[in-house]
């Protein structure tokens, strides 16, 4: 937790002053080691980021007097469109996604992702949102990625994707791509990551016929939760 | 698993014949789900990977013929210097690192690496080996890498690091840093990366006398786990 993670509920009314429990309190006294008089880095869900000094620290409530004078850090200009993988994964994934910047993924199925992931509890928007705080907690960010699921990849692929990734420069991360990944652009980018396995065939093709380009990292096959950092860094 | 890493023990003697039970059997049958006939990518540890052809297959044992005849994918020019993660942590960087194609890795003390992570089980050179064989398998690698572990952080970058690093570029990950980490190297790196919280400015300053420049990835602020790929998709 680099940054304490804000929402306008903290705020007593009419204030610049919070009021914290719960994780964040644990937080502080655990492992920040705060003592009243500390300056913590703060952020607002959605808003400017900045300092709060520590007013009150006990064992039930965290006051801080807080200051919020600068943005976030910049999104990365890029909509993450990700197989569905396996519960664990999708959670460390989610955080190093919201970490590096992402601000819209779509978790998708595909003819390679287990039925049963789509049962995960971890899937749940307060699962999800939990993730996304972590991420953003640990980046020092404020901006939450919008996370949406489409469990049927080709009307999604067909009907909704087109003008998703309009104007975006569009890739799909494939192993056996003979295109490298490029490298350190500006410009947005819809990347599309397949499951452990890969996208099939058919898969592949039907997002080349909506003007994507198979790249790949080289020869040696990275799992997903390896694969997207290293392919965020790499683009840009 | 997508390699089955063989060992010279595994091969029948004096024949291409390999017979493997326990967990690549039992991953040959329930994820590979094979049957005889099937050819399964196969690599030697430390040597040239290939194809076996399966012959016998049933609940106690897979045989295959063997036929090694590509070397493995190429390493990339890297030493890491990584300081400690926790016990979780260290597992999924070791994979990510191996399966990234590192060869030389050198666990790290240093002032935020907390004691009680140095015994961890997760570090005995068994569970180590456990690790590289699973960043091998996913990565279709078969040259694990060194792993060495360096409880004493200044003796380490005074008496051993020059040598170890000399003829490399060193950088030092650091989030302050204003140098942003280069792309697309192709020459040697010896490559620091510290804990979370990142070296205290003592460390950063024994390394910068060792030659190694700070280098940042921006304002976000990354866990272990994601800068190490990231840093290292960035670099080659």
């Amino acid at each position: 937790m680099n940054l304490i993670l804000l929402s306008p509920e903290d705020f007593l009314p009419g204030s610049a002053r919070v009021r914290l429990a719960g994780r964040r309190l644990e937080h502080v006294r655990a492992v920040h080691r705060a003592a009243v008089g500390d300056e913590l880095r703060v952020g607002l869900l959605g808003g400017r980021i900045g300092s709060g000094r520590v007013l009150v620290l006990g064992p039930d409530a965290l006051e801080m007097e807080v200051r919020l004078d600068r943005e976030p850090p910049a999104p990365l200009p890029v909509t993450l469109l990700l197989a569905l993988p396996r519960p664990k994964v999708v959670r460390r994934v989610l955080r190093s996604a919201t970490a590096l910047g992402v601000k819209r993924v779509v978790l998708l199925n595909c003819f390679r992702v287990e039925r049963s992931y789509w049962q995960s509890p971890f899937l749940s928007p307060a699962a999800v949102e939990g993730q996304l705080a972590l991420g953003l907690e640990q980046a020092c960010d404020t901006v939450s990625p919008v996370v949406e699921l489409r469990r049927r990849f080709k009307p999604f692929v067909e009907d909704e994707l087109p003008a998703l990734a309009a104007g975006t420069l569009r890739l799909v991360a494939h192993p056996a791509a003979a295109t490298p990944c490029p490298r350190g652009l500006a410009g947005p980018v819809t990347l599309a990551v397949g499951p452990e396995g890969g996208f099939i065939p058919y898969e592949v093709d039907l997002l080349r016929a909506c003007g994507f380009e198979p790249v790949g990292l080289g020869e040696r096959v990275l799992s997903v939760e390896t694969a997207v950092p290293a392919l965020l860094a790499r683009l840009f």
